[in-house]
């Protein structure tokens, strides 16, 4: 039987500010990316939205960022790896801590915006993230695409989890791309319901120039800012497990 | 025989920023108070400055501060024990994460700056900063000032060490005054040690008025941020050692 | 004829959050403060504000706060009257280029959140608020409540409008108090409506004891995070224009 | 008789530090560089640095650097053109306001770290950078190097002084390249003030590759940072009116 994690992210708001409903998506994943305050998030979020995760049955790991508030960390910066390795621990470690206090243990951790690009491009950059989660926890996964990030995990003897994405364009090369906000919320839940069916049962991806392409992944990515989120999910959830798939956190796969 | 701990801060700089030859008081104290990038400190400091205590035999405790970096924490905020508490939780969880990655132990948390004598005064914030730091680890010790730390500390079961100053000012009731920073960098080093050996071996401080007062410590707080803070903590250590005072860190009193 | 302004609170977002349905509230009012960077606001929401008011026809302000992002700038600071000085000319002085820039001119400040409270009670804290104004530009009026702030104008010559609010509790002594989000929102379009022309026609507003004081306004701050915001900014308007009050910038008063 | 100007970074630091001996430098230039807080500078500090210029006799102008404290403004960050222009207006319109106050006026903007190079390459950032120039005040000359800068200079119609260096590598297109600081410390203040009357006096750079080019400048920027730094403006100076050039603020060019 074909199991396949779900994951989407959550606490992605800043003190006074909030993005999307984001509890309404947890009934439906089984794990969650918590932001730790350089891109969003801040301590009290950090604190309500682990404890939210944890009695919805959800799995947490780190959403770690560039430090660009400003820019939500969705912009590049010329960053050097034992900077990302750094910016990893701080974040991963002070969310960790926000975990064990709740009786909880960080699963994963899964680079947001420019940083998941940069790090699914360019192999010096991924191999600071992976140093800064073997600093922490080598049993820690690192969520991401690609090769260029499973042979940094690899090298460093950490679990490596593959994500595919069901709203996000994908490139010639089998990479997701970064996909404006308005396209990835015109993707209907029916569209992305057929979408995860097609990677998760029979690994492929439609790349945007319509072509077919193979790709092998155990973790779906969900976002949670669009007013059809929860529906979204909803639909790719039920739909995976109409098509036989199990739905385990990413952890226990 | 008198044991007594020796504490300075450090890694008080913030990227292309220092504070003082930090790494000169090293080799006079038994414990460092690394900030964790509230009031000072980022990541790639904190890396370099948990390393460089460690290789210095000194042990390291987390310096939290309020989250204001343009008035280094210098400036009392209306924060709520709740905010204290996850604020505390965040910044010694990202500290801890280094220190483990170093193959150390965070020994302790030591608030700075206002945040130091709001505790020190408010129960309720004293309490929000001894839940924070049983959150992470009830083994990790409180240092600060007074009773109303020391009855947070006993309620969350953590252990407190008392804390004296030698350039600071005292106030009547015996606590630490907030200290203009020519004032306490116009403390000579023979003053210094003088006032160190009186409130270690004989459990004396003199106020600001000229009136002595009983004062029980068991570590000594330094700056690190004069020109002559090492000539200081030399003077300091030197003098404890000839009264027949033992140095030893703090989690080992 | 009686003559008052309404405003309203804009740009009150940052990056990549937002705050309510500010645009919604621009037909009904004839000021906006727009934040700065500080509790809130960042460059591009701040020219985008700024055009958006001037096309409505709305004259514009800085709503100039602590700096303090975590906390929207609703946590008192320990800040020196000169600190406050210069936060306010830096902000202000940022939003009056944008404006210039759009063809307009800055037509006020307003202190937000315990900024607000503070330069409301404290005489030094209001001298350094009237001072980064008149450092700006002396035509410039400060929008506030109450005696000590009048008083702070006066002395450094320059306009002073004071405000009322419809959507606040007022203590015994006729200021307005800090007041939950919840109590706020919870106050409907119709009571507002009734509280307007009371306070504008009359000159009484009712404190939460229940007893009725004079007060006399010449603008009314209304706030736009709420569902039902513009609905009670529109109740607001007609209200007071069915009472015979006309409405006017008041840079125009 | 040749003329130049010789500008020099002030008011670098950020809350409680600091850095370098800017004050030092005040006696040997003609132009200053005021931090405005997105890379360096706050608002207390750009008071005091603003006062301290004028009464040297110094010219003021906005050193604009990218969002970005942490990397102290070094670090590329994939930022829109709208973006840069917004934040440049943003952190000259600030500083353009502390200037007044002190009967001063905007002499020129220059970018700082990254967003020079950038500006320096890419049309589009060159561009926006203008814009935001010509937004505050078409007056207001850009400083920076090459022709990227001066074609966006000239499309927005304003002043445009093409900017040298005695202490920087320069590529062999003749640009000036990020240099290490330890680099640029090494450069003596022999070496640079032959450097800068060969630059002046015959319109020569030499590359890191040894070649001489050509290069036209109307200013010379010089960095605080450094032990050396204020003898090095010292030797710069001299050696240029030894060689009979005079120095005059670059907006009297």
């Amino acid at each position: 039987m074909e199991r396949v994690d779900l994951n989407a992210d959550v606490g992605s708001g800043y003190g006074r500010w909030t993005l999307g409903d984001e509890g309404a998506l947890l009934p439906y994943v089984t794990s969650a990316n918590v932001s730790c305050g350089f891109h969003a998030g801040d301590p009290q979020l950090m604190r309500r939205t682990v404890l939210q995760a944890l009695r919805a049955g959800v799995r947490v790991g780190a959403h770690v960022g560039l430090p660009d508030l400003l820019g939500y960390g969705l912009r590049e910066m010329r960053v050097t790896p034992a900077e990302v390795r750094d910016y990893v621990l701080y974040q991963a470690g002070a969310l960790a801590a926000f975990l064990r206090a709740a009786g909880g243990r960080l699963q994963h951790v899964k680079p947001h915006g420019a940083l998941y690009h940069m790090a699914a491009r360019d192999p010096a950059i991924a191999r600071g993230l992976a140093e800064g989660i073997a600093d922490l926890d080598p049993r820690c996964a690192l969520v991401l695409h690609g090769e260029v990030a499973a042979a940094a995990a690899r090298a460093l003897e950490i679990p490596f989890v593959p994500e595919g994405f069901v709203d996000l364009d994908y490139g010639a090369d089998g990479a997701p791309l970064p996909t404006p906000r308005e396209v990835r919320l015109a993707v209907t839940p029916a569209e992305a319901a057929a979408r995860a069916v097609r990677l998760v049962r029979d690994g492929v991806v439609v790349t945007r120039d319509g072509v077919e392409r193979p790709l092998s992944v155990r973790t779906l990515g969900l976002h949670a800012d669009g007013p059809a989120s929860p529906a979204l999910a909803r639909a790719v959830r039920e739909a995976l497990e109409g098509a036989g798939v199990r739905l385990v956190p990413l952890g226990e796969l």
